[in-house]
Formats: C-alpha cells, structure tokens, sequence
C-alpha cells in the first residue's frame, strides 16, 4: 500500500551455495572451518529431528569463530537461539493437514512473535519430495503427487503469497533436475532452493543450473572432500534463465 | 533476488471504500447506476454461494456500463470470468483444513493457471470471524478463536506469505473495532481489508477509522440510501496510523 513498503528480508539474496549443519550431528572444529572457508555463501543451520535450543547455540558458537554468514531454519520456537544473521520458517506446502502448513508457525508467532527479529525472518515454502525422509514423516508431506501439483504449490506461493523463497526438498535422495527448472521457470520474486542427495560435481554443477540457490548438506558428513568440491561446482555453474514469463 | 522483482499487483492499492455485489442477488439497474456513482473506489463481485459464470457475467456487463473500477473475487475457477480489472483469490486462514486455506486454490491453479492475468491477481489472506456466516460454514472456519491467534494469523501472511491484502471478514455482524485496530497494526505491508455487518453512518466511521479498505455489502440489498451514506463517512473518517512498529 501507499505508505507501507515490504522491508524484504535479503540476507540469502546473492546466495548460490549454502552447507546445511545439523546441530543434533557431530562435526570435528577442522571439518566445520573447512566448510566455513570452502568459498560457500552461508551456513544454513537445521535439522529434522533432535534440535534443541542447546544444540542449537553450541553449532552457532563454533560457526561464529568464522566470518561465514549463518541462518538458522526455525522449526520449533523453543530452538529459537539469537545471533543468526537471518531466519527461515518453513511452512509445508504439501502437508496433508494444516498443522506444518501454517498452524505450528501460528501458534509460534502467537506466544513468541514479539520476540522474533522481524527484519531478518523469511518465509520459506517447503515441497518435500521424499516421502521415505524424516521431513516428509514428520511434517506428514504428501510427496507421491504429480509435476503440475508440484508447480501450482510453487506459483501459489510465489504470486498468491508473494513468500520469499520456495524449497524444493529431496532430503536423502537426488531430486528431479527437469521439474526443479520447470518450478524454477514458473516462479515470478521468489528464489528456488533445491536441497538433496548431492554427493558429486555432476550433480552440484547440474544443481546449480536448475536451482537459485543449491543446498548440501548430508555428504559433509559422509565425505568432506566431496562435500567442499561442490562449492565450485555450483559458482560456475551456468543458471538456466529459462522462465516461463 | 536480484533480477526477479515483485511486479505488485496494485489495483487495490488506493481503495478506501468499496460495494461488494453478489451476483446471486438482484439489484435494479437504477440501484446499481447509484452504487457505482456513488463515489465508492471500486466494486468488489463476490459471494459464498449461488455464484456462476453466467450471473457472474452478467453483472460484470451490467458494471460496464460505468467507470467504476471491478474486481472479482474469485472461489471456482469456473466462474473466472475475463474482464474484471483484478482479481483476488481468498485463502481462509482459519479454516480447520487444508481445502479452503490452499488445496482449492492449489488445483485451480494446476488446471487453470495458465489462463490466469498474473498481473492482475491477487491473494487475500481471510480471517472468517462469524462463524455464522455462510463463508464461515463453506469454508469450515473456526471463528471461536481468541484475539491473539487472529493476530498471529495477520502477521503470518502478511510477513512470512507477503501476501498483499489481509481481509477480516464478519459478514453478517458488525465486528470488534478494537480487534480491527489491532490487527492493522501488526501488519508491515499488507492492506487490511474490513467487510461485516455495516448498515449505518457510525459503523462506516468506525471501520473506515479501524481498516484500509473497508467493505460495504448486505446493505445495498436492504437500505440503498443507507448503503451510499456510507461512501462519505469512510472516506471522512481518519485513518488511524497507531502501528505496533
């Protein structure tokens, strides 16, 4: 309106690389200081299950020894721990009931939105596209649903809610690379995170052409090498431009 | 991000008062001559049922014989009706299952979205506080819910969606004032919307005080004079600027 402007929260605008640390997962201070000065754009803390406030806060002690930027992905306001340079609030597109769609993030805001850093949270529209993972099982994601279904989710809350970035989520397997560019394609402000199973310099360079921003995250752990390649992979990775309009 | 911008859908962005006509409903062509002479921003084409492609049609020919600018609110995509100078497509906060929050819209848009005039669409954020109400019953909506959740319910889609408009929403009673109040002034960017109950010079004063936009419609079926009385008295009132930041 008139007077009122969106202040767009841009902490994750330039980002193209992002390592995802879960706090309930164990890393060695050389691994977390080589993936802080791996060249990635920022530290994405979260996890699906055994975050706790504490977890939380030690991972974002250690990552501050660094000058890497670092958001944190909020899924329980209990976990809420303040210093990150941004927040992210997921709300699942595609899960069944209303509860991980917007009712958890209702009540959140209810009781502790006065305390929430307004100016440095986002919205995050989550499509979780693996139904065997603990994303889709906790947040009772409906994932067996076709491309036009994955698409609409994806305009609906590009152009019906305007929300900042759209998540497509494979977490624990490669995701489809044609559909990310199509849901890339039909999106008009928000920027596309793709997340899941990049364990090679194939699959981050072919990330990084479907996607805005590539999300790596279990492979840290299983192989650092390989998870500190992907940086680069991913930088010279040509972004399709592709878009529908 | 950088060279994707929000291309806002503004056709609302000045809307102080507005009628809103039920295409299931009949209005004389004098009635309806006063209704758009009347001084009003816009007229608003909705209702909760009964609404067709062919009424619909019918009434948009009927506006068009005036200037007055004419948004549809559109619920089934069978009625989209071309023509309308916008379009909103309402999303019910606070109904207790996904259908009418997204999984309706959601389908519309796989099946139909390519021949929507994106730059012309908006999405509404309803808050359906008459449990009563006709849209309360369609949509499933919990209105017996306490001040705080609504205004939870604002902030979500108005900083996690960005969505553009927020509409209280409590046709057939006029509402709380104060919880009107409120609700605006937890809203950073979005237009708050009021729509419920007006019949008289005072309640128009009150919502036009309490809302961005407020919105006149049962009345114009019962009281014309009554109905056109209220253009004034919103557009007089003043606008509280009591923002919570």
């Amino acid at each position: 309106m008139e007077e009122r402007m969106i202040a767009s929260p841009s902490f994750y605008a330039d980002w193209r690389h992002v390592f995802k640390l879960d706090p309930d997962r164990t890393i060695p201070d050389e691994a977390l200081a080589a993936v802080c000065r791996s060249g990635t754009d920022a530290i994405l803390v979260g996890g699906s299950s055994g975050v706790t406030y504490d977890n939380t806060a030690k991972l974002l002690a250690r990552i501050r020894r660094h000058d890497t930027p670092c958001a944190l992905e909020l899924t329980d306001p209990e976990n809420a721990v303040p210093g990150f340079d941004g927040y992210f609030i997921p709300m699942v597109m595609n899960a069944r009931d209303k509860d991980w769609l917007i009712g958890h993030q209702t009540s959140a805001i209810e009781e502790f939105g006065f305390l929430l850093p307004w100016e440095s949270v986002a919205g995050e529209a989550y499509i979780v596209l693996n139904g065997e993972s603990t994303a889709a099982r906790v947040s009772g994601a409906d994932s067996a649903i076709p491309e036009s279904r994955v698409m609409a989710y994806g305009q609906l809350a590009d152009r019906l809610w305007r929300v900042p970035v759209v998540y497509l989520e494979y977490s624990g397997t490669f995701g489809d690379m044609s559909l990310t560019r199509k849901v890339r394609g039909g999106l008009r402000q928000a920027r596309l995170f793709y997340g899941g199973g990049i364990r090679t310099l194939e699959q981050a360079r072919q990330a990084g052409e479907a996607a805005d921003t590539v999300v790596v995250g279990n492979v840290i752990y299983d192989d650092l090498e390989a998870a500190l390649a992907t940086v680069e992979a991913v930088k010279i990775s040509a972004k399709e431009q592709d878009h529908v309009f």
